[in-house]
């Protein structure tokens, strides 16, 4: 698929260490939850969270509030990889279709921006298991972002 | 608006204590965040979620995961106010629109179904703070039902 | 399910005829497929698409299509039910969920708002076949409104 | 972002050929708007929609409901490329985000599967102008796939 791929050689302007940073500060649940950045490219983050009592369900699987909060995170982050510290950018909506089930074992989250703006920014966000590249569940969504964007 | 509402006299088929005990074995940790169910209905179901150092973000707000697992939570309750204890019910898809920040207060989420199915139930979950009905999100989502139903 | 209504006895900002009018200038596909306006209120438009050769499909149904832009075109009519006579104001995103297939009969779409706002305004669609009250779709979406609106 | 791309360089099941002769049976009317298949791939459609009177809008843009028409018919040539001459699969939801104005020029959807599936099938749909890879328009949703297949 011929995808618009224009400036993914930019640096972020935020990198792992400074989103990493920002959550501890702003998301400490989060961080605590066991959420953590793996990757930072300019509209691109990826994170990951691993199996734990908080996130595996009945059946031996990872629950669907888990898969959520890991592509909104994510989609976060890959926001902030083109704006910059602006930790008050808030989700506006956000669909996600489970696929299948994981296994309990650590989810990666792959986001990328498709459509950048200053007040709207949107992408998607894929996720699979660690080490097992097939789709659990696919999220596309919205981010608002401030008017006055604080330093 | 003229909504099809028929069979909403009828009894749920889990009241608030099945439901409540379904969640605390199955879902031990949505009921160590604080989700409680407020109301059974024949495809109806109200839960809320308090106010927690684990639920409140930055800018003293209630975090988007939150109302996600709320609605998620609430939908699976109504899904099974209609079709029984059929704990592996799972999300197939959900879509959320985050329509204003909510106080640091409980949040309720009001769920109903649709379109019921046997394979395959549809409905939308209203999420408002308790004791202000003006809606802070809004959910619509499908629930799969596995085709063979443990007694 | 407590709703927040309020307003909802005010009258709209566009009557049937006003919104009649503009569709016919800024949309006259839309009128020449046989979409008309049945009701206005206050953040709700009520609006229907008749069955012809255009709008049916191969086994005797309507199409997705035709439901999309049903949905689409009463959620328009209910967001300028609120901001009157703002031609410009556009969609931002749309979820439908197809729940059963109509008969090939005229479609009756029944949008109100949920959250108004200067900026974007969110709503839902509920579609059924005229004369019969259960839903064959259900639309959310939000649409975005210009900054500066023409007089 | 390390998608799962195994088997496409499967032939698909049905060529271009074959769903447009399909979409000419089955879906005249897509034919008549000006709908074309340009390739087809496993798990994979391109189709394009010139601007024509019936696709545009006032402002001199192409309407949202034609972005939605074809990224529903490019969504259904991409199942139908992995499980062939199924008329009567049906779009079971569909999620849109409208990026930006097209300008009244032909669009092309890129569609194609994240998830196979005997009775779902999910995937996506980037549309874009023809000639300009910026997208315009992104699509995600399902396909409901009947249990007993036509020969």
């Amino acid at each position: 698929m011929a995808r618009h791929l224009s400036g993914n050689l930019r640096l972020p302007s935020l990198d792992v260490a400074a989103f990493t940073a920002l959550l501890d500060e702003y998301m400490p649940q989060v961080r605590d939850d066991g959420f953590a950045v793996r990757e930072m490219g300019w509209g691109r983050c990826v994170m990951d969270v691993g199996a734990s009592p908080r996130t595996i369900r009945a059946g031996g699987t990872i629950s669907g509030p888990t898969m959520f909060a890991l592509a909104d995170v994510a989609l976060y982050g890959a926001v902030l990889s083109q704006i910059g510290h602006v930790p008050l950018a808030v989700t506006s909506n956000m669909t996600i279709h489970f696929l299948k089930k994981p296994p309990p074992r650590a989810l990666v989250g792959e986001a990328r921006i498709l459509k950048p703006g200053k007040r709207l920014a949107y992408g998607e966000v894929l996720i699979h298991s660690d080490g097992d590249p097939d789709p659990v569940a696919h999220a596309t969504g919205t981010y608002a972002i401030p008017a006055a964007t604080p330093a």
